[in-house]
């Protein structure tokens, strides 16, 4: 090792779901399959070249305006960031910083590890029930903060208000961060209980619902004192992390609420629908409020399946580690995709 | 003070040059005055919606591609990031691990001194010069890592190839990074040096000379070796921070050998006109080899200047901090621009 390799910063990189070349059934990294709104495209297509030239506006005002428009808050009440990856990354280093362990479950999104081990924050992970549910009395112990999925991933189970409620109560002296990447899928946002806790952060995506995972756009809701930590934080960082195209772009996507909902809608029924023909097959499914859909099958063993299918050019995510090996995420795609997969594991699974 | 806010991290925010929303002479950032190639509008009209709702190449390869294709290195040689600010943020957490100083000039880019705090990394800022200019034995010293940008920011000076190998030399235990933000209007690039020095990262932008602010595109180049560490970084915190009018914008960009080489021509003869104008006007100027020319008036104060100037819908930088009180920073702009920054600095000096 060269004397200057000492003092580098190893890390163990995260795996993203792969990103094939070629034109696959892509359901394995929870894509929405409509483009984004109409608008979007427009939009791009009239940005100037002057304003490329130019630094984009720092407070990424367009942006953030439409957001406040769109959820009824202050525009010093929304932070915006590279996807929803940079906003709870940029929460963790911001409010994160005790010396008590933060807590979050033991299966769930699995940047919450890497972050806190980057930037050394101390965890712990109470493990999810037996049905993969959350333990709400876990959350009572003493801790530096606590962040959750709500619907969790990768099993799509989504909690309701007053569960939710139940832990931001428990744990007014730390910051509670509720990461509803997958909330529109689902049931009522943590955005209603914003006025009444102090502590609560509540963070969305645009890569989701609003099918724009190629322009990195993601937000953080709270009140004002939080969100001015956020930023100035971001802003000692790197000020102008939103580029143009994604300032003019989101601000469109969320004009759209009409196209939002009728998309929405579709993905919920394909949802329902693939649900039932897991089910005929003799897949367990959990019951997920998101936009994919984590089964397992008593009789096929997970790995196997899931590189049968990759054979067949249908992508969906497996990751074989503890309590999960036997399950694979299944990405709810248009309703053709859906059906190739099944048409795929109907002959898989009944020879047919 | 909430038992919240306790652990709460509190940073002093970086201060960005102001962007005005009306039209003003805009020579307080440094932006390139020209739009970008013209390629690059078209690629951005002809990003399908089908990419926008797909998450882009984590490895971002068109951009890489193109780069590596420029500058004649190896894929495996180029790192990219959300300006020069990212790229250079994930170089500070990535490389500068010790418990020893880095060293970085006491006047330069003042995101430097940020990063360090951010990341609790020691620092020592050798003092530049009377005349501004870095002393190079000032890096002979034992340290952690070295910094500094060539030209230098907001002198503008440059240092030839054979001064910055000498700081490189003597600093072959730890990561020397060479930040050439402005090197397109200056000289030769430390490039040359990368096949020769295991320990030196390059960083170059596409805000200044390739026109792209409003994108937000940096980039590292380097060894094989030490590329794979920064990219080992930023996985682990965000895999995909480059959106896909990025990605395809800026390999457009770098297609256009022509246009690039004409624009930065453009600039550098604006810059030479503009020093001889100063001069006329009884100014000091740096010699400056960057898109901006840092400059001072024995007989007027910087600060009234500053504010006389926008007062006129002028804007240049000015920031009062020690050692250079008595400095504006004047972006060079169009030679009309220029034209009316002299009309005006003749009648506030001449009294024409």
């Amino acid at each position: 090792m060269k004397a200057f390799e000492k003092n580098i910063r190893k890390v163990e990189p995260y795996v993203p779901g792969e990103q094939p070349g070629r034109r696959v059934i892509k359901l394995n990294t929870n894509e929405n399959p409509y483009p984004p709104a109409p608008g979007v495209q427009k939009a791009m297509e009239q940005i100037s070249p002057d304003k490329l030239r130019m630094y984009p506006d720092p407070t990424a005002s367009v942006l953030v305006d439409s957001l406040a428009e769109y959820y009824g808050v202050n525009k010093d009440q929304v932070f915006v960031g590279v996807g929803s990856d940079d906003v709870l990354s940029m929460c963790f280093l911001t409010f994160f910083n005790s010396e008590k362990p933060i807590l979050f479950p033991d299966i769930t999104y699995s940047f919450y590890k890497v972050w806190a081990d980057l930037y050394r924050i101390p965890y712990i992970c109470p493990k999810l029930m037996d049905d993969f549910r959350i333990r709400k009395e876990d959350y009572y112990q003493e801790n530096g903060g606590v962040i959750f999925p709500n619907p969790n991933a990768p099993t799509g189970i989504y909690e309701g208000l007053e569960f939710v409620e139940d832990i931001i109560a428990h744990n007014q002296d730390v910051i509670v961060i509720v990461d509803e990447a997958y909330i529109d899928f689902a049931g009522k946002s943590a955005l209603e209980l914003i006025d009444k806790y102090e502590n609560l952060i509540v963070v969305q995506t645009f890569s989701k619902s609003r099918s724009m995972a190629g322009m990195r756009i993601g937000y953080a809701i709270s009140n004002p004192t939080l969100i001015k930590y956020l930023n100035d934080a971001k802003y000692s960082f790197n000020s102008y992390t939103m580029n143009q195209a994604a300032l003019v772009c989101g601000a469109e996507a969320v004009k759209d609420k009409v196209y939002f909902e009728e998309t929405v809608q579709k993905i919920v029924e394909t949802r329902a629908w693939s649900v039932e023909q897991f089910k005929e097959l003799g897949f367990k499914c959990l019951d997920s409020q998101a936009n994919f859909i984590f089964v397992m099958h008593p009789e096929y063993d997970a790995k196997e399946m899931f590189e049968a299918l990759k054979k067949e050019d249908i992508y969906v995510r497996f990751w074989g580690s503890e309590r999960i090996e036997q399950y694979m995420r299944v990405t709810v795609g248009t309703r053709e995709e859906m059906e190739a997969l099944f048409a795929f594991l109907r002959r898989y699974i009944k020879g047919e």
